[in-house]
């Protein structure tokens, strides 16, 4: 079978491996679809080359039907269409608080250990979520993003009627977005690049352009002055966490969806003026991937419109490298089994 | 009547004026005592001069009883002991959501107009909450500033056998201190003024210095490692931003109760890795006087110990000089009838 590494140096190979049987509590799926996430550019550029075991295989947004079962695996068959929530929670502490998403020795499958960047990937039965027979494969790869989108909004406690500020119209920005929309809540998106603008729209999402116009005027006039109950910062740069608390109401509740690796300066006046919140959020728990994928599976959302593209897993290292030459484009899949 | 007025420029005079009677919806109060707030400080350093109508009375922790009552005033008779709970929200608007407390149009009693050191005061009868016939007076004046305390812990969500973390062992924080113990919650100080840090032990609290000792170490060793459940910034300074988002827990909650006038560096990376929360407060509510008023009538929690003076109104400016000399004490009340 086929894996594409990640070897270092912005460089990836495609190898030849033995197929291996799956252990005791493991499965062994053949892959359909990898996306390739913001995370995986970051690996590709060397910034976790301390935490990838190079040569590595990555990614983990992905789906695919189970091909052999380990003997103590009862709950799958050969043949289910699954996906898995690459979360390895197996060292959980009582000092966790039963967070087992978030705990402290949580490994993150994909980047601590083999991804799904290959045609056959071995996994513990633990981590596999089954999928119905009539969910579409390809947009099935895009239910571990979606799950993030699902627990951002579940967090926020956004409901029907209030409005929503999303900074920021990246991939998950814009699935952000739709979640939020389909809760019943009014949604704005803030982005500044058109392309992603433009995508936004085609999504049936209203978006704004804050260069070009007053995003907390707009906000204001169309909540009759309230702003946003719920803002989602999905940018991560400075500009968003000023503008995060300027168009948040009253008890205005912020989510803090974007990773910000430095310290960030914050307005912490606002905090206390008008008694906002801040919420930090980090992956899925697993309710959020089981609505994910009734999500998907109904498919309501225009999902198809955020994969931009399907290449070939042999393509791997093109595909990285026309990402940093046009980055405005939204969800790319590889195609594992090609 | 005899009435202190703020002149500007660090003066105080005390002034001969004319007892009013009090409009159709309002009271005279005859003043008891009137605590000094840091807010106060502020306002005797020209900070707030903008904010001020000099020449005006200020003052807003006070206790008192009723010494006239206006017309249409019934809930309300002469010799009622009460306190004001000191925000005008007469222009409350729907985008205020309902939360009067922080509506966008807020006067604070006090500051934006006359406050309450002076012999007499007449204010609006909604702004008042009536004491017991048996709840001391000189603890009365405690009630505003313990309000603030009963609000930040209940919008907190402590929990009895959960662990807080009171960063800042002045008034405000030691009053949050000694009202999150009483939740059942296990409690911890943190201060950097020896001075302070006795009264904390005066209060019956454990209190710890920082710069001497490893806090995170501290707290980790008397929660199994879980870290602070509950973390109240009440400092106000970058050290102590630091360290909120690092003793907090797993899902931690951090009440913003300090005021920054800057905006601050915050470690939003914390906030997504442990998936904490910020929650910014003001003031308070209705209720949390209402509490207020039953923790000081029962007077279970020391209160007295962190009034280290009462002088006489009179004193007013000698009071300020006072304060600027030596920072280290507690809660000053002031004779308003002396
Ligand atoms: N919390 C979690 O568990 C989790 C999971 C996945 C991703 N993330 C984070 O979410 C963030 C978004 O991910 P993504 O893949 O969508 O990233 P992305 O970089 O593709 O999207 C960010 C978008 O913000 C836009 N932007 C930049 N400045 C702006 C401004 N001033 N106003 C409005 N928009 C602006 C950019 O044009 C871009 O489209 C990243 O920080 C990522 O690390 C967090
Ligand atoms: N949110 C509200 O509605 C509200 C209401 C009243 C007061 N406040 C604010 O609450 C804060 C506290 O009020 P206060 O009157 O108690 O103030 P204070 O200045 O008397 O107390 C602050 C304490 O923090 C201590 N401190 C300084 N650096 C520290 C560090 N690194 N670690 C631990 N402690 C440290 C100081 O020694 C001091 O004792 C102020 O910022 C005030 O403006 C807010
Ligand atoms: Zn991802
Ligand atoms: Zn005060």
């Amino acid at each position: 079978m086929k894996a594409a590494v990640y070897k270092g140096n912005k460089t990836f190979s495609i190898i030849e491996r033995e197929l291996m049987e799956p252990h005791a509590e493991e499965v062994r799926i053949k892959v359909a679809y990898t996306g390739v996430c913001g995370t995986d550019v970051h690996i590709y550029h060397g910034m976790m080359d301390k935490r990838v075991a190079i040569p590595e295989t990555i990614g983990h947004e992905m789906s695919g039907t189970i091909d052999a079962v380990g003997e103590k695996v009862s709950d799958f068959k050969i043949g289910d269409k699954v996906v898995v929530r690459p979360l390895d929670d197996r060292k959980v502490k009582p000092s966790d608080k039963g967070f087992n998403h978030i705990c402290e020795e949580l490994k993150f499958i994909g980047i601590d250990s083999s991804g799904s960047m290959q045609q056959f990937w071995n996994v513990p039965a633990f981590t596999l979520h089954k999928l119905k027979p009539e969910t579409n494969l390809r947009l099935a790869a895009l239910i571990e993003p979606l799950s993030v989108a699902v627990h951002d909004v579940r967090l926020s406690g956004l409901k029907a009627g209030e409005t929503a500020v999303i900074l920021g119209g990246g991939p998950i920005g814009l699935l952000v977005a739709l979640v939020a929309k389909q809760t019943g809540a009014q949604v704005v998106v803030s982005e500044v690049n058109d392309t992603r603008i433009a995508k936004a729209e085609e999504l049936g999402l209203t978006a704004i352009n804050p260069l070009k116009m007053d995003l907390v005027g707009y906000v204001k006039s169309i909540t009759e002055n309230r702003k946003a109950d719920v803002v989602f910062e999905v940018a991560g740069v400075q500009a968003t966490l000023d503008m995060m608390t300027e168009v948040a109401g009253i008890r205005g509740r912020i989510v803090m969806v974007a990773i910000h690796g430095q310290k960030k300066e914050v307005d912490l006046f606002q905090f206390f003026w008008k008694e906002l919140k801040l919420i930090g959020v980090r992956v899925y728990e697993k309710e959020d991937y089981e609505k994910a994928i009734e999500l998907v599976t109904e498919n309501k959302l225009k999902f198809e419109k955020l994969i931009t593209e399907v290449r070939p897993l042999s393509d791997i290292q093109q595909v990285f490298e026309d990402i940093d030459k046009q980055p405005d484009g939204m969800k790319i899949l590889m195609d594992c089994q090609q």
